[in-house]
């Protein structure tokens, strides 16, 4: 294993980055990205999606000095045209726009358009929480999952994130996929022939399958929680897709074209503001999300948000470690 | 069985409500929202609710001539306080100046406080669809559900909705509970002595259990999707009730105090304006959104209305039928 301090670990990303091609504002908003990931233990948002940020790039599927637009669809409405780049230049573009139509309606969105995405949805929440905002994300993926009672490749993983500001304290964020299992757990599942458990895929026709081949090349993955989460999947295409005159994950994966790029879509973000909402209770209504957090927690359940927290603290203290083959791979970057 | 017609259903209701002491525009209210009920096939929310709405009225729990009040909070957010009424009212008088807000700003919330409420969103979401609007609603409902790894009662049943517009067609709508399954179907487990499927509930000490009684009386019932379905129930507890200044499950079942009426508390509703996001462009886009529809349905699976819809088309001509202990229940209460 390789350890690096957390600033070693943001050189490292970022003048890959810049060797790769990328402008300065994207070489350091995208290594600040992965360095979140690596650092809260998210490895699959962390420096090991370098590989396929590079990748992406170099197939073509991405612009590496694109200049975000920021349009003021709306009194409520923001819209950001990423103009091809990766999403974080384009959140951070349009996010004082989208916190102010908060502050003064009480809740606006962001549709961010046209940007490359990988889905480290928990750092734009912490971004509005740390502003004192509410807010909620989702974004549709490239087609690997059925609908419930399908047997094809049509919706995304489709992640969804929330996020909720607490006073003095690491804000109460959720950050996941609506597919069952990330598609890289199948992958492994078929490299050691390892029977899938239920509920992950079907095969071809439709039929729950246990074997990872079927499910990959002929089948689909399946959404979490059944037709429930097959309802929620299909709402994350609409609303992240036609609603926002954006892609919808089949149309993702065929812009991909076999590239395995990392997709090409759009993203819908909405703030809400608390203070907007309540006033002069707002303190008060907030002590109660407090005494829920505490019954959560009180009764030996986690917040969803608590592995990712203790691994920061730990990151902060001792840096991180990635393995000699990823610490390698990276270095050929470099080359 | 009892075969009424559509019109005949909705007098019975309504009689039912003014013999029990609601204000003719509660009686007709909530007619019509059981009634839907009723016609679409979901008879969980049809005429037997007629039941716990008079219970809950004889038990002090609901205003029955409550005048709703619209509170314009912020120019994207409406407040209804709907002063002890059910939610029917409420909704209906919030209901312009959402569709306003949404229309002129892009996005638009409006919050419920301080009604009686039975969670047939699904109602709402169709009231806002015919306007052209995109909805999201969801509430709080009272404690019977443990976050994913604890043991006791904290999360209600907690329903989510959605309502996407359909130009010439049923809207896409969804609405369902985050718990795993409705209370009710495990009381009829205890009834039968049939053990309970997997993920259902769990014991007093958060173990997962097939036996009714422990789960209702001592243990507690489990959201859908394991982690991922607990995230979102807090989510409910979090955005429909502290943001809104209303109170959380376990407040809602406080309140209650064991009279077992239908739970008091608050509801968030979202609307976004396709229009406003898409201006000349959308009606391509929506089109986009039909492909999907096309594609859900053209594997073999369902859209997440569909079962309603039939309902309602053999409602519409053959009318409904009511068994004959309920009919005699019913009848009952104009006695």
């Amino acid at each position: 294993m390789t350890r690096l301090t957390l600033t070693e670990a943001h050189e490292l990303a970022a003048a890959i980055l810049r060797h790769a091609g990328f402008s300065e504002a994207f070489a350091q908003a995208i290594a600040a990205t992965v360095t979140a990931g690596e650092r809260d233990g998210c490895k699959s948002h962390g420096l090991w999606r370098l590989l396929g940020i590079v990748r992406t790039l170099k197939a073509g599927k991405a612009v590496a000095d694109a200049e975000p637009e920021v349009i003021d669809q709306a009194p409520s409405l923001v819209r950001v045209d990423a103009h091809g780049g990766f999403s974080q230049l384009a959140f951070a573009a349009g996010l004082p726009l989208l916190v102010d139509k908060a502050r003064h309606n009480g809740i606006a969105a962001m549709a961010i358009n046209r940007c490359v995405h990988f889905s480290a949805l928990w750092v734009e929440m912490e971004a509005l929480t740390e502003r004192g905002l509410v807010a909620l994300a989702c974004n549709p993926t490239q087609a690997y999952v059925a609908p419930a009672g399908g047997s094809r490749p049509l919706f995304g993983t489709n992640p969804v994130a929330f996020g909720w500001p607490r006073a003095g304290g690491h804000p109460f964020v959720f950050d996941f996929a609506t597919s069952a299992i990330a598609r890289g757990e199948i992958e492994l599942h078929r490299r050691s022939g390892a029977p899938l458990p239920a509920g992950w895929g079907v095969d071809r026709h439709g039929q729950p399958s246990s074997e990872a081949a079927e499910v990959l090349d002929h089948g689909a993955m399946l959404t979490f929680g059944g037709h429930k989460g097959s309802a929620l999947s299909a709402m994350i295409e609409l609303i992240a897709g036609p609603l926002i005159g954006d892609l919808t994950s089949l149309e993702s994966g065929a812009f991909d074209g076999g590239a395995n790029a990392l997709p090409y879509h759009g993203e819908l973000i909405i703030a809400l503001d608390p203070q907007r909402f309540l006033g002069a209770q707002a303190d008060q209504h907030l002590a109660r999300a407090e005494a829920l957090f505490e019954a959560i927690q009180g009764q030996g359940a986690r917040l969803p948000s608590q592995r990712r927290y203790e691994a920061r603290a730990k990151s902060l203290v001792e840096g991180v470690e990635l393995d000699d083959g990823l610490y390698r791979d990276l270095q050929a970057l470099l080359a």
